[in-house]
């Protein structure tokens, strides 16, 4: 699970899937969804039909609960369609449902993805609602191969939530990586960016209402006034605050988009993401996840030269960099691969 | 319906959904699939399960199931995901299932489509199993917005099926339009077009066969020979051989297929395909259906100087063509469009 | 870096290609560009080739060069590939460079428009660099048919420059549609909606800075700090911040884009982005951009039923919103397309 | 060079670009492209003008002119945008044409190549004129994010050109491998083979010409018949005849296009299709081929339990497949990659 739940003293509400984590490290609990939308959630729960389509028990349980992510956003399954099965049954473009014979599904499974033979993953598909900061979304939004319906705030009114790190994601601006992130923050200068992030935003929005002259729950601020656009006051908003969408992908392209953000050199508030995708992912689809996992997360891919170097290394070889057509970044990374001191 | 009922005297097989029509408009009706393949699709109509997810009767009713087109191709709905509710659901980035007031929701689906709001239908998916002519396959492969697995002829052995157009099909080239077609052919050309259709096509897979030195059902035909690979002996099959896929697409990418496909001027060969899947629209997503047939199917597009002809002749202007900026074939088509005499 | 010496007054650029206007509708030019990415322009624009690819005069005469938009935005060509020719020459998959007899040409071109033959626009290619408020991006990106590059704050530091509509632009939410803009604000409400915008988004960016404890001009603020990552402190800017990208598009998306935001329904501030983008293809691809303005931007779309309409109309008929299967709404677009009253 | 000359005795014709290789290994040479053809193409390569756009010279020596493929294909570049300093550019969102640092450039090139950053090769495209057999547009077309206009057989007839594999091609199926080729057939075998599929297309070409009662050249055959309709006759040729089209893509998918299909995997006769394509390739962008050739081409992806066996052997283990996580079909894979006997 993703959730930071050391962060949330949730004395009372340890078990509720619709309980975030306070952001403070303080011990109130907060509320993900309001009341309405529990009942909602569990209105969409309680109904069930028969169907011809296959089921997988292990998303039906989860179907339509928010599971949390950072300290006001969450991810839910809201619809799939297929399982390992449909996998293979469009490998072989069956007539039936699939072999059955697990065994040599997962076989060919793996033979698959080994192979690159992606499109029998792309009858699979998938349809998340997904509550996330802007910024993330921003980054998200990159993977094309998606449909996407965002919540319109030239529309409607955003909510006054936004995303404050906790504390352990304070982190300093890495000096080794320019796009990275270094020792955490502690002390004054910790306690000052929380009170500039909370402050700034909290006045964003109080600021957003005024230009709307609306409150968050509907009301009329002055009635004498007109209120700006809400496609204006929008823009007054920082890029912390969170918007929602529904979010629809076939496995293929889930996958492609799990092995770049699921990595370590993902950005933290987008990998807790991934990292929560990546476990509906083994509910879902058990033997695509395997194979997953050992080809494309925990593998590794050796360019032509690294290649060359890992066969004299196993010929006994006494290899240095200077001997090899790696340069000194690459000779790092490849030595760190194969686990071995540079 | 799309299929040539009127084409096969099915004495026996009227009721049965594998039956095919025969294309010499015989007597005889044509088995579209094997006893194991109905085995398999009997079998994966019976099993059933219990899902949270919203399912459709209408839809449920014929899944699994072919319906026939041409003379030996087919179209089953093999899954769906979604249904008239989820299009709302998901313009409204909503949490529960939609609001279930019908009347809102129809409307609210009304005004997506007319003002191009196009994502919200991105978030319902269907997936096809076809079966289909080369020829006809080549025109729809096309259609990039899909996914698309189909059956190997590099791996595996094309069966002895092949298109034959009825005689009702058996069009002359069209001499006003070089991508249509004119009047039927009949008596001996007719008749000698069809020889040669069905002539080369026998020729081509006995060919086949002997290149493979394999038989249809496996058997080899001399030990004592090698047989070409498959990946060239299929080069020797015409464009008139049933090939089979599975075609998978989202809503919105299928409403546009349909509009191209299921137009007039698209070739009857294809258009029958579309045709039958219109009827899958409309049990599928209903409320989605009226509206695209209202808005796409049945409207008209206008330019900007179409336009202001039809304004000068709600004015009670005589047009003539000269006074306007339509070319003549331009001039035609508003006629045309307008129900008026040119 | 994209920087902003941008608001100094340089009061001797005012026909400068790279001034922009200043916000507040006042006579200060503010420059869009600083002195070296103009020398780094000018140098691009007096760099020639000899090429046998096709050229367009109208574009080479502005390659490079920013075209202002908004108060700190701007559009420039950076590459292109193709003209109304090499539309010609895809339709018909010819040798050379097209037929050269232009009035044939456009004959087809606008043959291909009207009947939504659409591959061959996709053969030609344009790549722009823009510079955008975020708010707009965020509408943009979601056009998934095109490539792009964007300046990356998770790895660079954004500048300080903002978007601040000008008083004409200062619209009221509308009443009539929710998604709309109502009468411009005027006096008290209008200076107090101006003085959030501006000090907001200042502030953002001074307490931007001090969590990254570096300024904008690269020095650092405290030595004894370390600074929170820029992954992280980007999320205190507002969504009124300027972010630029490279934008690469075909010709057949670009104008189903422009169709879409060069609309009156489209936001205003991406709007006159749209504009900027138009006037760049009617320099491009004249012919193509004249049949775009009169079957696309001028036309108008019927329904079936609104079609109905239309011939009871001609054939003399007065018809009611009653007599008819059209809801209110759709009634009152009808009239307006038509120039009639409802 | 990926023309089979070794085929062609073309004594007379060797370094004429527009001559194709016989198929039956006679000394006859094949013309590629008729006078009219070669004289467009001259024409075009003829006209130069200015530009302020980045030119190759690499790429336009070769412009417009056909690279010979198979025995009737060809390959030729029509258009190109962009180059490796592009892709810089883009990485950087710079305003002028790259660092012109050529050690820096390329050492970004490989770094973004390692690391999957794919959008920047997004920013250069490149045109092609394609020739080929029927049944390897069927595979290439799968390839959906490209641009494609493909000469219409609805609309226009097919030329007398059908595909002939060369002796040394005409390979058995493999044992081995369903998806193979084996020995090369010969003697009796071959002979037949060979008549095959030289009889069957000819008489079928022979009979579409009948079919549409007009010849290649245009002439009426029967003036008292009509001829079938184009779109139905064409179904009468076999997947051995060649089509052509205009395929646009962007360096990203292109290579990603070569990755699959310059693979050993692939089948021959898109194999050298895509060779001729990768020798385009280093002639427009050596820096990103170069690094293509080292990370893509040449290496090797570990499996997380592949990866595992390199570090024990590493660490001097004496590693058996039963002690591995590894199938006995990946063993075998593993230890042909680290080339070692299994």
């Amino acid at each position: 699970m993703t959730q930071s739940d050391a962060r949330s003293g949730d004395t009372d509400g340890g078990s509720d899937p619709a309980a975030g984590a306070d952001d403070s490290g303080a011990t109130k609990p907060v509320r993900l969804l309001s009341r309405d939308q529990l009942a909602e959630i569990d209105e969409a729960r309680r109904t069930t039909t028969e169907t011809r389509r296959v089921s997988v028990p292990g998303v039906e349980d989860i179907l339509y609960q928010p599971i949390p992510v950072l300290d006001r956003g969450f991810v839910r399954v809201i619809d799939y369609m297929g399982d390992d099965g449909a996998v293979v049954q469009a490998a072989r473009v069956s007539y039936g449902k699939g072999t059955r014979k697990l065994r040599e599904d997962e076989g060919l499974i793996r033979y698959l993805l080994r192979h690159r033979h992606t499109t029998p993953f792309e009858m699979c598909e998938i349809k998340f609602h997904v509550k996330l900061p802007i910024f993330v979304a921003r980054q998200w939004i990159r993977h094309r191969t998606a449909n996407v319906n965002e919540y319109s705030a030239r529309y409607s009114i955003l909510d006054n939530e936004f995303y404050v790190p906790a504390p352990a994601e304070l982190a300093a601006q890495s000096t080794a990586n320019r796009q990275g992130r270094g020792d955490v923050l502690e002390g004054a200068e910790a306690a000052r960016a929380l009170d500039i992030l909370k402050g700034d935003a909290g006045r964003a929005y109080e600021h957003y209402e005024e230009l709307l002259n609306e409150r968050e729950d509907g009301s009329v601020i002055d009635p004498d006034r007109q209120g700006l656009a809400r496609e204006l006051a929008r823009m007054n908003l920082s890029l912390s605050f969170y918007t929602q969408w529904y979010w629809k992908v076939d496995l293929h392209n889930l996958m492609h988009f799990l092995s770049l953000r699921a990595d370590p050199h993902a950005q933290y508030e987008i990998r807790v993401y991934a990292d929560a995708m990546l476990d509906v992912l083994h509910r879902w689809v058990p033997a695509t996840a395997r194979a997953f996992a050992d080809y494309r997360m925990g593998g590794a891919h050796l360019s032509a030269a690294g290649l060359a170097v890992v066969k004299r290394l196993l010929a006994g070889e006494d290899v240095t960099r200077e001997s090899t057509d790696l340069s000194a970044r690459e000779w790092r990374e490849l030595m760190a691969t194969l686990g071995r001191e540079g």
